[in-house]
């Protein structure tokens, strides 16, 4: 490989740790024997349902605002986000005590608009286009001078969501596998990097929708390969991954593969009904890769990212009618 | 007080706690900045959602299955229960390499009755009434000889529920109120039993739906007032107090409130939206007095049995049409 820009470190991951640890929750590590036995291998869940704000990025965003200098974040902070970020970056400037502007596709989710408005963020409503999410958020950034943090494609927000990683390898030092979802990167680069710095044998693998398999793709090319038009109903995971992620995947993970809808609407269906736990579609995905076989994890302990809960419960998935 | 049968003891209660505990899972205690906050005190959810079949139930049926000799259980047990009792036992029979016979009246939701499949038992379904109830119950013990294992009216029953109570005091001892659902008294008679032993300052206080509060009339009354036609969307809190349970109550529980079936569906709502788990109505019902306002508890340290996370997922309260 040549040249590339300054990655995630392990210095950046232990500041992240220390600097987020009074904001965040330490989430706890589920085990089903249910699941164990469905599967044939030794399944440990890392529930980031239960973070702060109901998903992980609470990490990344406290660990972005945070380190920003006085100076900086005093005009506060913006982002374009489908929901979770957004509700993370919102919490953590009111903690900070500076504002946040959100701009958020119009297609969000009711129930992650109605977080970050609780948080007490300005919100500024987009088509859902990434051409469209980067404009509103420039013409925010322009007038409020607010500094960006991107959901994802920033050293300060990997190296906070790194700190699943580091939570998950200490609670269970022994781990063969971890598997994550893969949006744009920012998550599944993190753990990497801390999962093979504590465990160099471990094996770090990628989940990402069917519909929605840029990262599969990009790894396979050696390049990033956006997904021009994602489908998938996991809401969360339709991000292209990013260039500061896809570094780390080159170098740090082993594999990312693919889930169809159906696979993650059965898995979350699965983990409410035996593990009696809400996680949303996008949260369940890294389950239903181990449900649907779509990789080996016989006799294996696998490490399984539940990576947010957050959902309308008013539209649950297996409810709806059959649209196509 | 006059003389009474002999009652539940803390030796019995001790002894149910060795024998089930390869049986069962010590349940988790979560707690919530957010609820907190909306109750101005400290709250403490026992997680029985989280026990094995996805109820407490499985803490008496498996002390009465395993204290029963083996002369006596080798024709199997029965009982008849709305769901999540049944369940237990089946589980608790199958563990011990006996038959079970389950009475379930026909109203039963589907994923309790499902349940009970999973585990081998034979099903017999009935009326839902008590009075059919136990006459198909009759029948089935008259043709197998099987032992009953009633639901609640059951020493070793409650105190196999009592455990509850001893894990919540032990993993915080300075509670100082406990909150449980009432249906025919085997869960708080014990856990009030053992709370009063371990903390004999803890207030302990039981929650019954308004449409089937039996508990409450009856402990005002000095003797059991059923309620004939039971009427709550908490299909486990439908059944009157049994004579063993009752005498508990009259020594050891302080107070039992009602709440209605709105608070009910709220609590359970908000506990789904909030904590990001699963719990059914039945189990929402002693948070909901809190967070109705039936009591008080301004800065008060407050264990909440979350007593059961079982429902069909396909008809949840808050998605049904109103038809009253």
């Amino acid at each position: 490989m040549g040249s590339h820009p300054p990655g995630l470190t392990w210095a950046l991951i232990e500041e992240a740790r220390a600097r987020i640890a009074p904001l965040i929750n330490a989430t706890p590590v589920l085990t089903s024997t249910t699941l164990d036995q469905a599967a044939g291998a030794h399944l440990f869940f890392k529930c980031e349902n239960f973070q702060k704000g109901g998903a992980f990025k609470a990490r990344g965003a406290s660990n972005a605002v945070f380190s920003l200098p006085e100076g900086q974040v005093r005009h506060g902070v913006a982002t374009h986000s489908s929901g979770n970020h957004a509700a993370a970056l919102a919490r953590a400037a009111r903690l900070r005590g500076v504002p946040a502007y959100i701009v958020m596709p119009n297609s969000t989710p009711l129930a992650k608009r109605a977080a970050v408005e609780r948080q007490g963020a300005e919100i500024t409503l987009c088509e859902p286009t990434l051409a469209a999410r980067e404009r509103a958020a420039a013409e925010v950034i322009a007038r409020t001078g607010a500094v960006l943090v991107h959901p994802y494609d920033d050293l300060a927000v990997m190296a906070g969501q790194a700190t699943v990683g580091v939570e998950l390898l200490e609670q269970f030092p022994d781990l063969d596998l971890v598997l994550a979802p893969v949006s744009g990167g920012g998550l599944l680069s993190g753990i990497a990097v801390a999962a093979k710095t504590l465990r160099p044998k471990v094996r770090v693998v990628g989940v990402e929708p069917a519909g929605a398999d840029d990262a599969a793709r990009s790894l396979r090319a050696g390049r990033i390969v956006p997904c021009e038009h994602p489908q998938t109903i996991a809401d969360g995971l339709r991000a292209t991954i990013g260039v500061r992620p896809f570094a780390e995947f080159q170098r740090y993970v082993d594999d990312v593969v693919t889930v169809s809808d159906g696979a993650i609407v059965a898995a979350m269906r699965h983990i409410w009904e035996v593990m009696k736990i809400i996680v949303e579609p996008s949260g369940a995905a890294a389950y239903a890769a181990v449900a649907a076989g779509r990789l080996e994890v016989r006799g294996a302990r696998v490490g399984i990212v539940l990576s947010g809960g957050n959902l309308d419960l008013e539209s649950l998935p297996w409810l709806k009618p059959a649209r196509e």
